[in-house]
């Protein structure tokens, strides 16, 4: 079989994940990365024998030999970068937020769809194998109509007033910090596993750190404290942040995020109240989907190859018991990516079901929506 | 030692859960039980060898014998009963909500004021020994500055447009029905853990289910589903209700609570973030807290007669490791109440930290700002 | 309703326990306690308002007031207490184990029978709600043939050499410690969920901590670290064992327990695996009854006044979701040995299923084969 | 960077795990795969794009290219391919067991240190994160002395009479079945945590179902349930067996492990009790490790790549609470042992702590003492 070359631009902690990940799949192989942190990306082509490095976005998307692009680059430039790549002719997967704000992100929407792009955008919490199990079972009916829904996204690392990242910078993240960062995945598996979309939301974005120390050199993400000196720099952007929030059919449902919860690592919690059942997934223990009823036992569902639904069995690459992680579910989701790719280039259909730019562009809605709620104090619509 | 003779009001569900822990305690007796169905009220006593039987709360509150009263009666009756049994110059204490609005409990709390009343209201989640001890921690500086707290409140005996109750109906229940029921167990368990007030509430009370069947005789709550003929009725009153909150020192929470929930029972569930560390508690495992760490392992606190701070090991009954039950919690409230009302009679100053008439009042407040947050759509001040 | 006289012998700590929880039974009436500590009878007969207080078994057997003897004395005069209350005409509860050998505990027996006696041992575990569920389903099919099950009894309470009890004492204790004094419930467990008798044991009794520090003064169970002079002393009774064990349909399972494990308190789990279902419980989290499956999602029910089968449901005293403690599965099986008294009495058959004499003679048959087999190396079957 | 040749031999279940870890090492190329399944071998190289497909163990070894052999066939050729790799000159990373006993183990430890072969077995599950801080918290003396152990391994995918394998069948297996395979992964752990040696037991193998219907045609691990035609076997090999252990210090512990268990997928859980903690990991919830403490609150530590000691953290492959999975336990092996090779290589020394033959070895000492103790009903000593 005929390989699939790979570009990967952005070769931090996300970066080295997809690369890793991606060597997993056997019909692909890596032929260039690109950073403008040159040591990070020769690093990288170190680490996995990858022929060739580039010191900017530019020049790989020039690389006429790359196929798809990998946009694993910081917030402020994805827009950039992948409208770059969509015209290039690049097929395209991007790390979330798809960019800056809906404008951008609708821009880019409509850039990919003029150009048949084959997108997707790395919204992996939903590849967990159970997460997939949820969404099925509503799908067929088993949750009935849903009522209400709620839970949380919770993390420590910017816990103390010397932790800092560019995330918490707006000319870099944006408008919002947590709210965009964790929220996105949050409302991605409220609709995965719902069916409906988020209509409106009122919501409070918070700074519970008002003042933090930034490292006068750079930061990386997740990285260990910068020995260096720092200087006291005003926060502006969210640290926690609270919704309320209504899907199509009317029901309700509750959010809050905090990104300064200690011992919280990557708590996402996510219940879902139905008129048959109930659902509740934790990222702690990813494995397990708690089935909840009024009239006989709750269930715990572990994951499983054996009892998953059929459409669902293949993301349970194990057998039952082996527990997934982290990296399985951002394999899988690249492998329903290069499945459907194939299907593409052979000119068949595909049912495939990862989350394209659409959803990534639904995202990026909701957080407008967002910040425009917490600036008016009202309920605000989510404009598509 | 002398007894203390007690008498109860209202022998449905919680008054018999009063009557068996109030027989725990060595120095009470049951001198009288009142009730207006006279058959549960003689079916309690015959149960527990009670001398006297009223059909009705005015005639139990004119026995001079009767020292201390015990509210149990419905929430519609609360008030009157309780502002007679003041007057009566009774010791009281009442099952919550306090009364219908924050308009009558700020007349009971001066009224018992006026008459020097011990007065106690059965806010009986916060006498789990580890929730104690929580609030002892965050006293002594353990979680340093309260930022954030999230949580929720779920149930599910309200799932089936079947079940019916008289919460559901606003000439008994009064404005709201989950906010008030669940809700005000949850901010008394905010504000004793961080020692911090309600200040302001954004509030959004919805109804999942619009349409009930009401049987169209009477209903118990918690009871089995009635078997006779049934009525459509309209539901006003919430069986949802989501809330963001802001404390005196400007943290930020948010709560959800819901009563449509499969599979959810008794699951109260609160977390509360620090400056220095955090708590998590769950009732559906009321024994463990959970302490969390960012620079270390995170911590899980099993209720210990051994090891709790010295105020908070008197609620850890049992040795270290014999799990404590909801009974247990209701007896050690009653417990610290008649520990001070001892002392009182004997001219003793008393610490006790029970729930009084203040904090039943200040839930009122809480509630009335979240039905007139939900009514306007704007944040609601917590008038006191 | 004419009230039972209760004397009580032993007010030790779990004296008291009987006391609180006879109190919650209407219709008895605690007439006298006894201790060889007078100041311990005479606390508590001023904390619950008891009349009579003797210093002794003997005198307090001799009031023709006492109706049922609760027999808390310590281990090593349980055979001398319990056949005089038999002699003498009364009904009878003891703590277990019955004796300190199956002699002993057959003699019992055999007087019991004679006399007709009512006889309760207090194998408390048993009578958590979800333990009756199990233990009901099997009975009705649900688990089919038991294949195999294993668990352990875990406590920390003798984890350093200055913790020193009677119970490692052989002349107080008898010939083994914790093989009896947690395996005896443990055991008492297996028998009423799989309703099959143990018949053989291979049984490792190992000492951990060979050498203590006993208090030259006396020690309470379960008390706080004695502050004065201790003596070394060499311990020859087991701190830990571990054993296999055969049913009698030849199902096989293994049972460890140890009493200087850091961080257990009363960490007893049990997994029973059938042919059918298996289930699983931990008196950790004791209102939580695991029930697995290889088909289909493994289900967890918890206790439930609504959910449990017909015959348990009594023993989830509480709406479903308040979690039940230790105190209630004592209270439990006290009201089903007083509800059998109540019948016995009034003539009536009853079939209620607590433990009786028969239940701790068993036990005592279990526990000296697992000595015996320790001594040999072999196997040893349970002779009754 | 020169990539390093590996040929893999057994392209089925494990096999198939083992390449695609394989290639997340950056430094690695899979040259050559080979089964005497053809279709299963050419199924493995085409997904992969493998270049070199043999239709046995023979033709790979013979294969100058291939460095390193990677033996994933099953039990009863381990022996035989193991023995040839090591002649011809290869490395060798093999699955476990080593062979079929300990005298076939004992002789390719020999042969391998003849050759200066570097070795390694597949007991992953060591290569947790929190196992490995488990046993580095251990060595740093923070367990104190090992005093008792305790846990068990169950699975239920051989449940019902109709489940079949190859590893019931003494010819293929060997001379057990689960004390064999799932046993020494438990064994593997006790001796990697506590750092002791076992060096006698008590064992008894049991067959829960003594009789299975077999697939007339052949079975795959872990297949779907066959359609075929079966017949009826007796099975001799245990699906269930307990094992009392001792290790050099003298400390005690049991074991219990079965296949039968239903619900139980990948159960395996070990509790180690120390002089000063305790450590309790469960394979359920993989990343999180109990430790245990008699003086304050336990604790739960979650894998960190920030709050692991020095030597563990790369263990932990992503920001701290990205949960590891059974994928990433074995990655982390692989990189352990690929980085010793590239330091054999470079003539450097390696202070790797993976297992090796001398482990594998050790292994299969420690289940033929369990075979023999079963047979004679006695201890046996463990002869290495």
């Amino acid at each position: 079989m005929k390989t699939i070359k790979v570009g990967l631009i952005g070769t931090g902690y996300i970066g080295l994940v997809h690369l890793e990940m991606l060597r997993r799949l056997g019909v692909v192989e890596i032929a260039a990365v690109a950073d403008t942190n040159a040591g990070l990306a020769q690093a990288a082509a170190g680490k996995f024998g990858i022929g060739k490095v580039y010191d900017g976005a530019e020049a790989l998307i020039a690389d006429g030999e790359v196929e798809v692009v990998h946009n694993c680059a910081p917030n402020n430039v994805h827009f950039e970068i992948s409208a770059a790549a969509i015209r290039a002719g690049k097929e395209l997967l991007s790390e979330k937020p798809l960019a800056l704000d809906s404008r951008e992100s609708a821009e880019l929407l409509e850039l990919a769809t003029k150009h048949g792009t084959l997108t997707a955008v790395d919204f992996c919490y939903r590849y967990y194998p159970v997460v997939q199990e949820a969404a099925a079972r509503a799908r067929r009916g088993d949750l009935g109509e849903v009522r209400a829904f709620v839970g949380h996204f919770l993390q420590d690392w910017l816990f103390y007033e010397t932790d800092y990242t560019w995330r918490l910078d707006p000319k870099v993240a944006g408008r919002a910090n947590v709210v965009a960062d964790l929220g996105s995945h949050w409302f991605d598996l409220v609709q995965f596993i719902t069916g409906q979309k988020i209509v409106e939301v009122m919501a409070e974005l918070h700074t519970c750190l008002p003042k933090r120390r930034k490292p006068k050199g750079g930061v990386l993400s997740f990285g260990a404290g910068a020995a260096g000196e720092t200087e006291e720099v005003a926060i502006t952007l969210d640290d926690y942040a609270s919704l309320f929030l209504k899907l199509e059919n009317g029901a309700r449902g509750s959010f809050t995020t905090c990104q300064a919860a200690a011992g919280r690592k990557v708590d996402l919690e996510i219940q879902v109240f139905g008129s048959k059942e109930s659902y509740a997934w934790s990222h702690v223990h990813p494995n397990a989907l708690w089935i909840g009823h009024r009239e006989k036992a709750n269930e715990v569902f572990y994951e499983s190859s054996q009892l998953q639904t059929e459409g669902t069995r293949k993301y349970a690459t194990l057998p039952t018991g082996h527990p997934i992680g982290y990296h399985d579910a951002v394999f899988n989701l690249f492998r329903d990516y290069y499945e459907a790719l194939a299907a593409k280039r052979a000119g068949n259909a595909t049912n495939a079901n990862f989350p394209d730019f659409r959803v990534g562009h639904d995202m990026m809605c909701v957080i407008d929506a967002a910040v425009e709620s917490d600036k008016t104090g009202r309920w605000a619509a989510v404009r598509r």
